[in-house]
């Protein structure tokens, strides 16, 4: 069965779960009508269904090489990304000034979801083009503004993310790339770097790096790091790829999937390059760029998952095996209950962690249309929840839609393995899932935990409201909510690595208490008989419950990790 | 780092958790002095360490492959499966009458974990002739033992089970091969079978498929279904391979993981077979092999995850990046409490799906040498919850060793992802983990639950005598096998669908208190201060609370599954 793009399913979310339509009454959103949105969903989605899906198999299929120093990329790869780039999907959020389309990030990330479930690899691309694209619209100069966000916008060029470097993962501020003024406001860059997805490509006529470094009087750590462009081919007088800058694409690694999209290792020699934003401020300005590309590698993992869910229950539908308990008992395994049960978890969670991600970028969108605080917050807390429980849910479901299939799932023609081989890297690239918990309860609670504490009165007051129509349900939601908010309580309380400790295990409690919300929320609009109401009660009775479990790691603290040496790992 | 045996670990569970001694103090294991067993681990370790393992990668990158119809092994798999074969490992457990050493399946599971380890893919080879054996030993006509029993046992041939046709799979009744009398005792078998490990092998110089087919008056379903064994060349008058039986390899799938062992399409066309037991028993013969080959392929997974848990922690103990929490913050990342988290995890899981695999084969053991009932029925229990808990933990540990690699986890060098692309399909094969759940709460509870309600109170009478020592420990596993009690007189009680509904959970709680039981063992026979406490701490107050969830999930029954129609799935 071919990707069908989930289009109801989001209108549903906007209408009754995110209320998009408190973005879109914003002025800086007021052109993004009803009409327009729907438009927009709809048209991506036959994108997705009719020009990247088809390519999906080929990317794992045919590998980006590298042949002569550059990147050849998968078959029809360079025409499916044209039709990207021609329909405007790159710039679906860029200012309207340098020809973006403007739309709230929310809109974007429904669209990002569609186009990452229709072919991973090939998505991956434009979404760090969007994150450039943003990096260079705080923090470049009007002059740099001018010269690159037309052509990445446009997407005749890409963006990549040069961060890493083999002894800097984790650890950005041990990078040992550097730059030197060259004495014309340029700067010579200098170092290697390694992971760089997308680093060369065929699809573009310009791969525009944006690279870590530090000048010679920046400082030890990530205080000491400047952001730098530096493009394959530096523009000429008109704009256009000029000379070829000295920079090279060393390797490419050999991934376990996400093999259409080329993973680069970059050399640096001496390379020209322009500094954006101010010096020594790169981190600052890398971080703007990397809380939304967290959003958007969330909605990867969500967007496989919806693959693999969409796979699994057609093949479930068609599949024959051993007498039913429904009806006849001549149905398709779809009606074992194992299956089924299968099925709901799937489905259950892609509903949660969709919800989550939506929820995010409404918040984005609300920060940057108010100025609010508030949203400000609740977006950022938000973020590491919906980069982490995406992914995850990517992993776990992926990995179901292979059970579902039996033998067959672990057959590659299927198609079933490649979602899990994709979609493992996202758990670990920009920030692993270990990073966002630590995020999540270091970094987002400075505020002494008051985000956190808005969103679990948030959960409570609506389930407060739902004790009407689906009680419950209600109580078991508010429940959790309580549970969130003692454990946020015990967290704030504690020394930053008795947090640590804890920070996977809170993180998916917390997207389980929001799933939950969201779910109930979707229940109380459609009433007490309608599938999504099944559908929440299934998340609420038999994923929920796993909180507890969550809450109770999450609390247990340090010490008893630290009561394992090293040695006694090892022994 | 290469592979490590965990001798100490077996010798300390023999010792300490499964009593191995009760096994060995019976006649019919007296041989297996403690002396015996010692060496044999060591033996088997050193194999695994020098002989398996070097060849693990190749597997992986030159998959076996299918060449003039025959299959063409591995680089280096044919060389490593000779010193298998002349150390006598395939014939552990085999009758010492047809040469074998006659050792308890306790000792025999310990060495194919620490094999699976070394390279899953040829481990499998030999493992599947160990179900041969004894599928023979049990069926067979003492002619047929006579023949095949010594070849197989010195593994010059190998053994496959020939179940799956691409319409029955888990309904292995509804296969289509037919088996018709030659007149003169034997049977001409056609059919086409699919998924069939090791289905041709140039590492033997037979391969032995035992085949289920129909006889002409074979009644529909599993009823009608006889065994037969169809070798590759039909064993002339010295009992040497002969003339070349009417069956081919058509093809060999192209698998996720596993690449090592060749997964062939055969084709049998009127090839020449000989009965196994009787006609029409089939089923019942084919069981007693699948049965033990279940908790082979739960020690497949765990020796996949203890591979991938030596990796990732050896990774970690090397790695730095960024200041650690502990000591003067140089350390590497083993030292970072999300790190710790992950390893202890792993640890702790693989020593509680080790002990239930090895707690299962002491009962089959105990079984054998006393045709004792209790013991009959506990190793029946155990069974499912052994192949599906060893393979889930594979799974899910060998993707935490991905994520312990951060970005080179993804990378295919590091040969972290090989663990689980190769474990994967273990939770497919043998039966699915979703039928091993319906086997443990149907089939395994045809006695009202006496078997589950006796476990239970093992683990509580356990968890009484070590409230002296380790209080709190022993109340949280007391109040698990209350639980387990509980949710198993609540199944007992249901509809066998509604039993279905939660198989899944109810299994993984079933785990998770037997997990924790024999963590509690392991720990009282330490003392309170040593590591395997700390680890038993850890898994009790962090894993062990997930039962309170699985359990409610497992007790919510079949109705809320049917709310949702296929046709709301796909909605």
């Amino acid at each position: 069965m071919p990707y069908r793009a989930p289009v109801s399913d989001f209108q549903f979310i906007f209408d009754h779960v995110v209320d998009l339509e408190q973005v879109t009454k914003t002025d800086l959103f007021a052109e993004a009508s009803r009409d327009v949105t729907d438009a927009i969903l709809i048209e991506a989605g036959k994108l997705c269904e009719e020009v990247m899906a088809p390519v999906q198999r080929n990317g794992d299929l045919h590998p980006a090489v590298l042949e002569n120093g550059v990147v050849r990329s998968s078959p029809g790869f360079s025409e499916a990304y044209q039709q990207i780039a021609e329909g405007g999907w790159v710039g679906m959020s860029a200012d309207v000034e340098h020809g973006g389309m403007g739309l709230p990030i929310t809109v974007t990330t429904a669209v990002n979801e569609m186009m990452s479930a229709a072919c991973l690899s090939l998505q991956l691309n434009p979404l760090l083009t969007m994150g450039q694209i943003e990096a260079l619209e705080h923090h470049a100069s009007d002059e740099m503004k001018a010269l690159y966000l037309p052509k990445l916008i446009s997407g005749e060029w890409n963006g990549t993310m040069n961060l890493t470097e083999p002894h800097a993962g984790t650890d950005v501020g041990a990078l040992s790339s550097k730059a030197e003024p060259n004495g014309d406001g340029t700067y010579a860059v200098t170092g290697q770097k390694i992971f760089i997805s997308w680093g060369d490509s065929d699809m573009n006529t310009n791969t525009c790096h944006l690279v870590l470094a530090r000048l010679p009087d920046g400082a030890a750590g990530t205080r000491g790091i400047s952001l730098f462009m530096v493009p394959k081919f530096i523009p000429d007088e008109n704009g256009n790829p000029g000379v070829a800058n000295t920079l090279k694409v060393v390797s490419l690694e050999h991934k376990m999937g996400l093999h259409g999209s080329p993973t680069a290792v970059m050399q640096f020699d001496g390379a020209k390059g322009w500094l954006v934003g101010e010096e020594h401020k790169g981190m600052a300005a890398m971080f703007t760029m990397m809380n939304n590309a967290r959003l958007g590698v969330g909605v990867q993992g969500i967007g496989a998952a919806e693959g693999a869910y969409q796979q699994a229950v057609s093949y479930a539908m068609d599949r024959k095996q051993s007498k039913t308990p429904v009806g006849d008992g001549a149905g398709t395994i779809v009606d074992h209950a194992d299956v089924r049960r299968m099925l709901a978890t799937m489905k259950a969670e892609v509903f949660a962690a969709r919800a989550i991600s939506l929820a995010c970028a409404a918040s984005i969108d609300l920060a940057r249309a108010t100025g609010d605080a508030d949203h400000q917050a609740r977006a950022a807390l938000l973020t590491p929840i919906a980069k982490a429980y995406g992914t995850d849910t990517g992993i776990n479901v992926s990995s179901m839609g292979i059970q579902v299939h039996g033998g067959m799932g672990f057959i590659e023609e299927t198609g079933a393995a490649q979602y899990l081989r994709d979609v493992r890297v996202t758990a670990i690239y920009e920030g692993t899932n270990g990073i966002q918990a630590m995020d999540l309860v270091a970094r987002k609670m400075m505020d002494g935990g008051e985000a956190a504490f808005r969103l679990s009165e948030e959960i409570e007051t609506a389930a407060e409201a739902a004790r009407g129509s689906l009680p419950e349900l209600a109580e078991d939601v508010w429940g959790a909510a309580e549970d969130l908010r003692e454990t946020t309580e015990w967290m704030v309380a504690q020394d930053m690595n008795d947090r640590f400790a804890g920070a996977v295990p809170y993180l998916r409690g917390f997207a389980l208490a929001l799933g939950a919300h969201f779910h109930l929320k979707a229940a109380v609009a459609e009433g007490a008989d309608g599938p999504r109401t099944a559908l929440a009660r299934f998340f609420i009775k038999r994923i929920l419950p796993e909180h507890n479990a969550l809450f109770a790691h999450a609390r247990e603290g340090a010490e008893g990790l630290y009561a394992l040496s090293p040695e006694d790992l090892v022994a």
